[in-house]
């Protein structure tokens, strides 16, 4: 019998399992534009609410992975490597991680979206760097791979079709917060760029767009299932987003406390989470055998300055001016800077990350409709973290902008932060590495 | 705070109740085509699976009232009436009905929908009279309903603008399955017609679209109650659907029954419809206080020839040719009469209404796309109806159509009857009368 779309969203409102026929049916009808706007957000809006099944998430996102170009990476030598996270405030991760693991062997062959964001994505970082291009054939991307070891560049219009479509849709519909339907999204990206190794980063907490520990999990869990299904090397990592990652937020604040960290001299839990991450893609390459040795050989990268060194080849490949990475004073800088003090006395037990990621976007570093132009100056440094005995008085952070701030700021940012008596302990960003192995059919979980 | 259709579409994906405000503000905006199509869908499927409140549906229906016109019937005399089925097949109960209770002084002013049925609609029998017109400007249609005390006439294009859009939308996005949807969707079109008196049948069972009476009575009671909320006398009649109304399916085959019907001739359960339906229609606008006498009243104005006499005056004054009415002979007959025989004894004990309401359809008398041409002439004649003994090989029924058909109709078609050795009891097709009262917030349910 034919399909037709009305019965599958009737069969999906009724909660039956898809066949993969059903979920082809409908990806390749909507991405070649057959199957309108309309139908596909009432099915978005029936999974979104009875959920998808193993089965159902698994179809869609081969269905979705298949709806455009498949990157093959096989003219890259050695073992080929990307990473992705879910976003949060203050990640400019990729920046530092890529050269550090690429210093040691990986292949990186990153592609990013340009996502909306409180805070620019990657690209937006990058591309506050002078003359830094996102754009490259795939022959140049390739050849710089091969030959520096790492390139990021902008995520090619010609994969994954029903991903972009289905993302514009799921954003002005309410259904943006499913999880078959983050995890196919992202995974059909990931398995149709192409690498062996895929590092997941779920983040959770205050700034994150995974409320809970436990979502979080979910999430991660299912899509390490699909790339092992998939037949790649895919691990998470769930991480905490209930502080600002490292000290700085925005973009060009963000590229220069990459370059510290790069130089041994960043926050110490950045560094901490390039350091774990990079171990964890350094073992599922298999160029090392041992965490700690990983971890070694990446102290032992930023020490001797090589990985900083694979930084300026690759800003240097893509047209980016090395003078601004050897000598970050040239950045520009914000008109204002604008200190806002502790109203209080005591230890940081909680930090509303969230908030503070929305109060960059109002500087000017994020954006708040795909319109928007970022300003790379603006952002906020934070003088303090997470478990920070503070006095009244101390410094807190500091606005950069453009824009004049009111006088309610220093309260209204005070709020973001809970100022208790007695201290807290705060430990590893990375809090559990998630893995799952096809022939035993189970997850590790693996604590810090 | 300025309202947002991505808000109110989260709100209610979460279940939580939305305000006046926030319905006015989508059906408003997806009326005047400031909301596109696919967030109206994402919002329609979350209602479908969340449901609504009563609050909700009456604002609902409040919205979709004033999306367009409200008629003014002021100008017309005396007490206006109409009625609402939920459809059925076999259903021409307006041409029968609309004349009985014209006769004994209701002034019927209705306005009927063309929708997409496995017969064709009111209209679409009434347009099987040679001449008839259903487009009447509004002046003369109150002109008409002063004059002869009925017409029926198309619904105009200018009123409940958002359910036309609404409806073309769930009927695509399936959605259609909404006992708040389709109570909002029929009472905001009632309410916006103006008559002082509505009744509504609402049918269940195998040719209905209320498959169960639980769910006939929960459909009634909210339009009931949005109806006596908005001010009017609202009452409404369950009526099985278990059986096909009468023993004509077909446009021209109904229009003749519902003649002989209005001549005293007509079947037995058809005739006890428009009696029972009558009498509530009488006493509602209180041009009777005694269900009985209402009866009695009935009988006698089909015995006396006044109600076909307004019947004739009707169809006069809208254009038709009396002298079909006059001699049903004269409509044009089916090419192709095919005899279908009973291939077993017994008595029938189920009918399998909506198969036979799809074959009439298939034999040419309703429309499977919105675009399809009925052939006025198709249809079925049931020589047997539920209770009745038959023999092997009694005539079961009759097909007319166009089309040739093939042999193994006999034995599909027996198919539909179920015949058992023992006989069963067949009530009244109106099983339950359900009325509201505002003051004492109560429901009270008269049963056959």
């Amino acid at each position: 019998m034919a399909l037709s779309i009305i019965d599958i969203i009737e069969k999906k409102k009724f909660n039956k399992e898809l066949t993969k026929q059903e979920i082809q049916f409908w990806i390749d009808g909507y991405s070649k534009g057959k199957i309108p706007d309309y139908q596909s957000s009432a099915l978005l809006m029936a999974i979104r609410l009875n959920g998808m099944t193993k089965n159902e998430t698994f179809n869609l996102t081969d269905a979705m992975m298949h709806s455009g170009e498949i990157i093959d990476l096989s003219k890259i030598k050695g073992v080929t490597a990307d990473k992705h996270s879910t976003g949060g405030v203050g990640d400019k991760t990729s920046l530092s991680l890529c050269p550090m693991v690429a210093a040691l062997g990986l292949k990186v062959a990153k592609m990013s979206g340009r996502g909306l964001g409180f805070t620019g994505g990657t690209l937006d970082k990058l591309e506050s760097i002078p003359g830094f291009s996102i754009n490259l054939t795939s022959d140049a991307f390739i050849r710089q791979v091969n030959s520096i070891g790492m390139s990021i560049i902008g995520q090619s219009e010609s994969i994954d079709i029903a991903d972009k479509k289905l993302y514009a849709l799921r954003d002005v519909t309410g259904t943006v917060d499913s999880i078959p339907l983050i995890a196919s999204s992202i995974m059909s990206k990931k398995l149709a760029s192409g690498a062996d190794c895929i590092l997941l980063d779920v983040k959770y907490g205050s700034g994150a767009f995974m409320s809970t520990k436990e979502s979080a999990e979910e999430l991660a869990k299912i899509m390490v299932e699909i790339g092992t299904y998939f037949g790649k090397n895919v691990q998470a990592e769930i991480t905490s987003m209930n502080q600002p990652l490292g000290l700085a937020i925005g973009n060009i604040l963000e590229v220069i406390e990459a370059i510290e960290t790069l130089k041994g001299k960043g926050p110490k839990d950045f560094t901490e989470l390039c350091l774990s991450s990079g171990a964890t893609m350094l073992l599922q390459g298999n160029i090392f055998k041992n965490r700690e040795a990983a971890r070694t050989a990446l102290k032992e990268c930023i020490a001797s300055g090589e990985a900083f060194n694979v930084f300026k080849k690759f800003v240097e490949a893509q047209g980016g001016d090395v003078s601004y990475i050897d000598n970050p004073k040239k950045f520009p800088t914000a008109l204002y800077k604008h200190e806002i003090h502790c109203l209080k006395s005591g230890y940081i037990t909680s930090i509303n990350t969230m908030a503070l990621g929305i109060e960059s976007m109002h500087l000017g570093a994020g954006r708040e409709k795909k319109e928007d132009i970022i300003d790379p100056t603006a952002g906020i440094i934070l003088n303090k973290k997470l478990g920070d005995k503070v006095e009244k008085g101390s410094l807190l952070l500091t606005l950069y902008t453009e824009k004049e701030i009111d006088k309610t700021a220093t309260q209204s940012i005070n709020n973001y932060f809970e100022i208790s008596d007695k201290p807290i302990h705060v430990g590893s960003p990375v809090e559990e590495l998630i893995t799952y192995s096809k022939e035993k059919k189970e997850f590790t979980i693996l604590s810090e």
